[in-house]
């Protein structure tokens, strides 16, 4: 196949995280790069690598995941936002698909993500939007869980809030906005800032819940801050209640 | 186990239909009647036989199914809520549990029900929601759709839209309301009537599709319903964009 000037393009993708072991392509099980990856060089007709602005964890959500890719095919714009959506199981949707500058790199270039982690905070469950929540029973202190929620906005060590096997060297990262969104029966979580440890929204969110089950006042994030210590904080709640929500370029 | 007083219990259940063959208990595939007896047997001591106002196709969904059953156990009410929910799979809920008059039965005492088939009518898919519309890339004539949904309106005889195999004798029923609400990028068919016939909402919507695709006038139902003729009528679309949402006492 003929080789045409290359193309740098940004892919906004939509999928459910339930089937997959999360974003990053490995041998012998699902992953969304991979899902992506197979169907791109399908329609670009030469092997694509897709370089995401964040790899989210197995069985995690995402409304707007960026993406890009290279390609010297000569395939429209529109040609890859029909073709993939054709193609792809209806688990993943391509939303939108854009021509960036060469030189753009979705992971680098990315000036941070919003997350959204949701709880359903009802005894009644919803089947229809179960893979999305973590069912919680009890009514929680939402007024105390803002409060904590505010305490860790701005640029902190955020070592407590990372998992155990987090390689990152360094652990300072900065929260702009960290509020508690109530529609009854939802409760959602959501987490702005320029960029994450591993978990560290899950544990978050863990933490915060222990908060609005008055098991510990909302001043500890304080002290979690301070102390680094992962073993302190909450647990690390489960993914399927977990949405990367939008980046930000 | 010492027998109590009988008691006529009513469920309100959600559902997600994805994984099943269906409302109606068959051997060998799950089902969510079986689904629902095996946790009501656990927690009852005794076997349940529920009956259900509707038996739901696989694949289709309910956010109010209605269905009764009879026990001789001591279990309160909060218990069979509790206990439900608790050892259900995640995409079977039960929203709530009602004592009933002994003779009760949710097939025969129900009024009629309201269905609600949604399509997704725009070109990029939304994965959160694909287990739940029919995807329709290009725009619908809604208002002639609408038109067409007016004329199902009233006591008719539905033979052109039931399933070829529906082993009704009677194929009149009524049809309180056909209307399209339009929710950008939703386009949502509700269907409210006194009973249905095997694959009715599902042929119906199929017609109103063909209407909306501007392949047929409006005005073909009112020949459709006098003749009778089901290969005259459109296609059955497929299960997942339909759900009972309401079952009216």
């Amino acid at each position: 196949m003929a080789e045409y000037p290359p193309r740098n393009i940004l892919l906004t993708i939509a999928y459910q995280g339930t089937r997959y072991s999360g974003w990053q392509i490995q041998p012998n099980v699902p992953t969304v790069q991979g899902a992506l990856e197979r169907r791109l060089e399908e329609i670009a007709g030469h092997a694509c690598r897709v370089r995401a602005a964040g790899r989210t964890d197995a069985g995690v959500h995402a409304l707007g995941q960026l993406a890009n890719f290279v390609t010297t095919s000569r395939v429209p714009m529109r040609g890859f936002l029909r073709g993939l959506n054709t193609l792809l199981p209806d688990d993943i949707g391509v939303v939108a698909v854009d021509e960036v500058p060469m030189e753009f790199d979705s992971r680098r270039d990315n000036h941070g993500k919003s997350y959204r982690y949701s709880l359903w905070n009802q005894r009644p469950p919803s089947p229809r939007d179960a893979p999305y929540y973590l069912h919680i029973h009890k009514p929680l202190d939402l007024l105390a869980m803002s409060r904590a929620g505010r305490l860790l906005v701005g640029t902190h060590d955020f070592a407590a809030f990372r998992a155990a096997n987090c390689e990152r060297e360094t652990t300072v990262r900065t929260i702009f906005r960290c509020t508690i969104d109530h529609q009854q029966p939802w409760v959602h979580i959501d987490v702005v800032g320029s960029a994450f440890l591993k978990n560290m929204v899950r544990i978050i969110t863990g933490t915060l819940l222990q908060v609005g089950q008055r098991k510990r006042p909302p001043e500890d994030i304080l002290q979690l801050l301070e102390r680094g210590d992962r073993r302190e904080a909450g647990i690390t709640v489960p993914p399927q209640g977990l949405c990367m929500v939008r980046v930000f370029l």
